[in-house]
């Protein structure tokens, strides 16, 4: 039995499937962050684990080829994966993607559509006629608005400024003060200097809950998410020759946040009318099978 | 003959002058950054270094006070500099505050008035009958809006937003490309997410020298940053009891640039009219002289 492995190699875990290439789940393997540029060697090694994982149950057959989509994407950290890879399964063809791509691929079937990221950080893919077409994506000093980060950072702001005018903590200020155990609004500074970006990011859950109750300030700041991930999503659009595409949303946000859906759809629509929009959350490693499927087609047909 | 050294310890030099009781200067003194969360011990050895150099060509006389304003002021650095200041200068008192406060004392002679700082981040302190207060300095991440550091990040930001809507770069953009010696916009990132705040903060002079030329995004930034630190100067003004306080602006931003300046006052008489404004540079140890001054007078007086 032939089959491919794919692998969504993230920031905090690391995903492989094995398909056959009827595109049947026959393998699973999950192990840690596979970001190289967090750490090299161990994110490589996970690499391995979870594709050597999601091959173990299956006795026989040969493996046709695995095709990663990796966070952390640069010229660097591709060359050295592959020189990993090669040496760790040795004969078997290994193409490396960027994470972005391999989600636009699962949630369009490898189809044309366009796609908008909103996990820790945001990024807009379209894939329009065969060419990839991208907005954002720019990293959290420069751009990820409406992403978990930005979600986060807007809260603690707007506790910062309520210090400086001395109006009441809102809902949401208390909120958060509870969940991170802070004294004083000045703890709020030490938190946000000495905590890592996933870590500032996780205070979204707190806004989207406070947003779900309603809260003024939460609801605002979920609405303004879903404005800035529309105007990235139609900086896109605006670049496709064809204006009827498929849009998709993808990522911790959309998955969980339906304020952020309504208000992301709602200033779509103003922009343009009638779009088909898919918010299922599916598994980035589906496509890379779809990837890999129609690569093989290709090769096959030659 | 009796003096007293005041030191501004910043976050690039740090500065020492000698003063006599009478306030005239006696003796100077320049090293390396004096900020202790950049590195303890270097910057401990960089004050007692401006300070002896200060003393160094006052031949007889006793020195009635060490008084210090340093970037970095935390309780730990606090302490960690007492002891050092201690160990290196027995017998004589030292008094540790943060910089905006002896600037502020520098710019009002010690007396009250609402100081707003924009250097390479933002802060505003006033002081109203003795009592001291704050607005704005949380750093960059979460606020110092305004600053250098803010304004260098509009126009990365203003160029990010150029290519993903694929407009033609502007004046200021092609200014900054040129500066940077990048070659595509990518570049951006690489720079942003690998130079110190003070190297991107740097590059607020060509949005200023772009500004007096009347590039236009240039001049909407400038305006804006002085929209911003007027909205942070009133939030200070408006919990005062006097609403007539001076106002002094302070640091690089406020120094150099003219448009900041121009909409900072514009923005501010909107809130109030008929304010005195200052933004004459003088050096922060002035202020560690005028606080000393101060002390110095109610121990006597006891």
């Amino acid at each position: 039995m032939k089959f491919m492995v794919g692998v969504d190699a993230g920031g905090t875990k690391t995903e492989a499937v094995a398909y056959t290439l009827a595109g049947k789940e026959i393998g699973h393997g999950v192990s840690s962050f596979g970001n190289l540029l967090l750490h090299h060697e161990e994110a490589s090694r996970h690499i391995a684990e979870a594709v050597q994982q999601s091959m173990s149950a299956i006795k026989e057959g040969s493996c046709c080829g695995i095709w990663i989509g990796m966070a952390g994407y640069t010229p660097q950290t591709v060359e050295a994966l592959q020189l990993y890879m090669r040496k760790n399964f040795p004969g078997i063809a290994c193409q490396i993607e960027d994470d972005a791509t391999i989600a636009h691929a699962a949630m369009f079937k490898g189809k044309d559509g366009i796609l908008t990221i909103a996990g820790t950080g945001s990024i807009c893919l379209g894939c329009c006629h065969n060419q990839y077409l991208r907005g954002g994506g720019w990293g959290h000093l420069l751009g990820d608005e409406g992403s978990a980060y930005w979600i986060a950072i807007q809260a603690l702001r707007h506790m910062v400024s309520e210090e400086d005018q001395r109006i009441p903590r809102s809902a949401l200020s208390q909120a958060v003060f509870h969940a991170l155990q802070l004294k004083t609004v000045h703890d709020i500074k030490s938190f946000v200097y000495s905590a890592t970006k996933d870590k500032i990011a996780a205070l979204a859950v707190i806004v989207q809950q406070q947003g779900d109750q309603g809260e003024h300030t939460a609801l605002g700041i979920l609405k303004e998410a879903g404005q800035k991930l529309a105007q990235l999503t139609i900086s896109v659009l605006n670049r496709c020759e064809n204006q009827q595409m498929r849009i998709a949303g993808y990522g911790g946000i959309f998955e969980h946040c339906e304020i952020v859906r309504a208000s992301f759809i709602h200033h779509m629509e103003e922009r343009i009318n009638g779009l088909d929009y898919l918010f299922t959350p599916i598994s980035a490693t589906k496509g890379c099978y779809y990837l890999f499927s129609k690569h093989w087609r290709d090769i096959k047909g030659k």
